[in-house]
């Protein structure tokens, strides 16, 4: 996803604060807080343009969602519909999503969603992948136990690579859809992209998997 | 697959109880007797017409080969072939592939081959696919520790299940391709079927399973 580069870019993010905390590491353990109240938290991990988080923020108010995505040219986009919905169970949180143990306490998030994330395809460039174990062992760290990962994606490639680096990692497939338009899968929230892609013949994988037991 | 009721079939079973034995369960533990070697062995349930298992062992001397099948109509078509092509490192078995308990010791077998299983796609037939649970304790039992299962599919439906009933199971998926034939893998040997629908555009699905150590 590419966007022009956004000179006011910086000024919008710094007018909302009660969308997008200027200080996110002052929230560790405590974004319940900002959204006052005690439900569970949904983040996404590459939230980009927003679309996804914005729909599921307001078909789901029991649930608080927080978008995450790190190009500043893509988050102001997600912002401008935050703004206009003016949802109180989302917020976005402008970092990087390979660093999200120093933005949330161990056990502080409920769920992960990964949608349509950069499949870097060269074998040099697996490290990158949001699916990779060091990832997941960021992700593990922030969720409760037995917490989930729900992705989806069209690059049959990346899908392949996240049921295998899933499954060695520890974690259980729940479920699976080869084929997410096709099935009877309810309730499914378009990205931008998903909407592009799959509308010219893409084929949607996508899977939920589960994190074992913390034994400690 | 059908094939017309063949009355000469257990006739001619009963003809060559060097490659199909006449009573299997007295060879419990003993498989590598028959081949009078110690290498290790792999079996496929569900051979059908044996094209896929005579070509492994064509390829792979260096293995013992036992393909299962309990249709009669169906192994003497794999039968006819064995004996045409006099392949010592393969051996018929006529049992129904939910019992290999009963005919191979715990830890006789190196590998497992599911090509193209029944779906039984009915949601109330679950217990009769071969990667039900009950079925993938049988395996566990007659494999090796870290034993795989190599499954490869056009059945969607069926794959997704797998995937999802290997996982729960405590498999590890080693490798998943979800475009077999157009993906890098090399030396993959075609059955009967996945020739014919592969043809007619079936994307073939595979995947290797591996159970986890035997902790005693």
């Amino acid at each position: 996803m590419r966007l022009r580069y956004k000179p006011n870019a910086p000024q919008k993010i710094a007018e909302f604060p009660q969308y997008i905390p200027e200080q996110p590491d002052n929230w560790v353990g405590k974004w319940q807080e900002r959204f006052d109240n005690d439900r569970p938290i949904h983040i996404e991990v590459g939230t980009g343009k927003g679309r996804f988080i914005t729909e599921m923020a307001k078909l789901h108010p029991e649930i608080n969602y927080i978008g995450i995505e790190i190009q500043m040219s893509v988050i102001v986009v997600a912002l401008d519909r935050l703004v206009e919905e003016k949802l109180p169970n989302l917020q976005l949180l402008h970092v990087n999503g390979g660093s999200v143990t120093q933005y949330f306490a161990e056990g502080e998030v409920d769920q992960v969603y990964l949608n349509f994330s950069d499949p870097w395809p060269k074998k040099r460039h697996e490290k990158r992948r949001l699916m990779y174990k060091s990832f997941l062992e960021s992700y593990e760290k922030i969720l409760v136990p037995e917490g989930e990962i729900h992705f989806k994606t069209d690059n049959q490639g990346l899908f392949e690579y996240s049921l295998v680096s899933f499954s060695k990692y520890g974690m259980v497939l729940e479920q699976v859809w080869l084929n997410l338009h096709e099935s009877d899968f309810e309730g499914n929230v378009m990205t931008e992209y998903e909407e592009k892609f799959s509308s010219r013949g893409s084929r949607i994988y996508r899977v939920v998997a589960k994190f074992p037991k913390k034994i400690n």
